[in-house]
């Protein structure tokens, strides 16, 4: 599927689908991108502040934001403000419920938003991009992970993954894509590279997801590995890093390793729209 | 399937298919054996007690001492020293290469042996049975639950979980069955009790967990709810425990929700032989 996202992107709505984004994040992100890009729009949705118990509000609230975001005839893009988990939750209700106004626009975000942006990818609406959130400000060079995504929306692929090739891919939060696979939100991923990266889990449990993910993976061009941070001390070493975990379980399942990507729960954390585009 | 483990068992063979156990556990559970037990034989291998990396041993000596316990003809069962994780690196061979000897035998365990046990139920070769395993002498209570295996052993069902109907069954750790759907290892379950049990993670992890396993379970009998320990505490509360996190899920899939049952990583986990066994 070859379908361009439409740029210079004028107006972008921004709603939290999984947990709440602090308001002095928004307002950080909203400074930046006035005084550098005065012909962006950013729109923050009130329930982006939401909470309730884990979540930016219930289900049924940030469902309603997400729609509402989606289906807004004078907004090209929805960019999620931050992940942590709940997007799957509301992803059936969204993908059915998703009016054609959000069938060109595209939806960006990462980690547990993958969620989304498989089910979107399967399902053939708007346009799915792997890239930097609004909650990415708060990082140790921040403003250069949020810029990175309004230059890109501005027209300058300059912040693209360094790694795209000529074939279609898709870059999931490892875990995020083991929890998608073989539900009813999988994208079929034939031909495709498939990116991986990974935060916070020990190396034996990035081994227990390799399996898992590798198991249900037909017929994928290969996969490429981005960044693996933040992994907890175990009480003993696990005999191999998680570039080694991935090789083996791509040498044992006859599944080509491609190398480094450069995404990840980091301010380098790089744009792959998903698919050919770019 | 209807076929009954034989018993009293006499010989009982104890391999480690995922992390070493300890020796002083080994001794304590064989002490304990033979001082209220005579007639039962407990050889532990010595595999038991390697350690490579995270394994007790390399994925081929793990293998090998597996095959070579259930392989044996004066071995009646076969008893998983310890889980940790790791038994899904060598389940494909030890299916594949297991031979006539171990059609009858019991396999018993839990944890991420559960991902044997699953396997062999798929394979109808020999009798999975969740059931405390040796290293859970070392627990407040290990004695109770060392010795509720053994007294099964000798043939009497009192340690049985009190919970079982007239429907087949099966036992798993959620997060061990999360990762055994979809693969080849994964046993149809239509028309089975399925019951879980979690340890150690957080409650937002338990909803992802759930959301992919009911994503998978198609016809099954319902769901029932073992103990879950040892929750982390979050940065903020979930907003929901984990029986409300369970029955969440069954209302929304259309899964009946069965209840409690008395299985978990506690002294008092009960034994639940698969399929209508017992």
């Amino acid at each position: 599927m070859v379908a361009h996202v439409h740029r210079p992107i004028r107006k972008v709505a921004i709603c939290a689908p999984a947990t709440p984004l602090r308001r002095k994040y928004a307002d950080a992100v909203a400074e930046l991108a006035a005084s550098e890009f005065p012909d962006l729009e950013l729109a923050f949705h009130e329930q982006c502040f939401e909470q309730e118990g884990h979540f930016a509000g219930s289900d049924e609230v940030r469902l309603a934001a997400l729609l509402e975001c989606a289906d807004d005839p004078e907004v090209d893009a929805v960019w999620f403000a931050k992940g942590g988990y709940g997007s799957n939750r509301i992803a059936a209700k969204f993908i059915g419920q998703a009016g054609q106004e959000a069938k060109d626009k595209a939806f960006i975000g990462y980690s547990d938003c993958g969620t989304l942006l498989g089910a979107l990818y399967r399902a053939r609406i708007g346009h799915p991009v792997h890239a930097p959130m609004p909650v990415d400000i708060k990082r140790d060079g921040g403003d250069d992970a949020v810029r990175r995504v309004l230059v890109w929306m501005s027209g300058d692929d300059g912040g693209l993954e360094p790694a795209l090739s000529g074939r279609p891919r898709v870059a999931f939060n490892l875990y995020t894509l083991a929890m998608l696979v073989g539900t009813q939100f999988m994208p079929a991923l034939e031909g495709h590279e498939v990116i991986i990266e990974e935060v916070g889990e020990y190396e034996y449990a990035i081994d227990r997801l390799m399996f898992h993910l590798i198991e249900h993976l037909r017929g994928i061009a290969g996969i490429r590995l981005g960044e693996v941070t933040a992994i907890p001390e175990n009480d003993r070493p696990f005999g191999s890093d998680a570039e080694e975990i991935v090789r083996y379980w791509c040498q044992r399942y006859g599944i080509a390793y491609l190398g480094r990507a450069a995404i990840g729960h980091t301010s380098a954390n790089r744009i792959v729209p998903f698919g050919l585009e770019a």
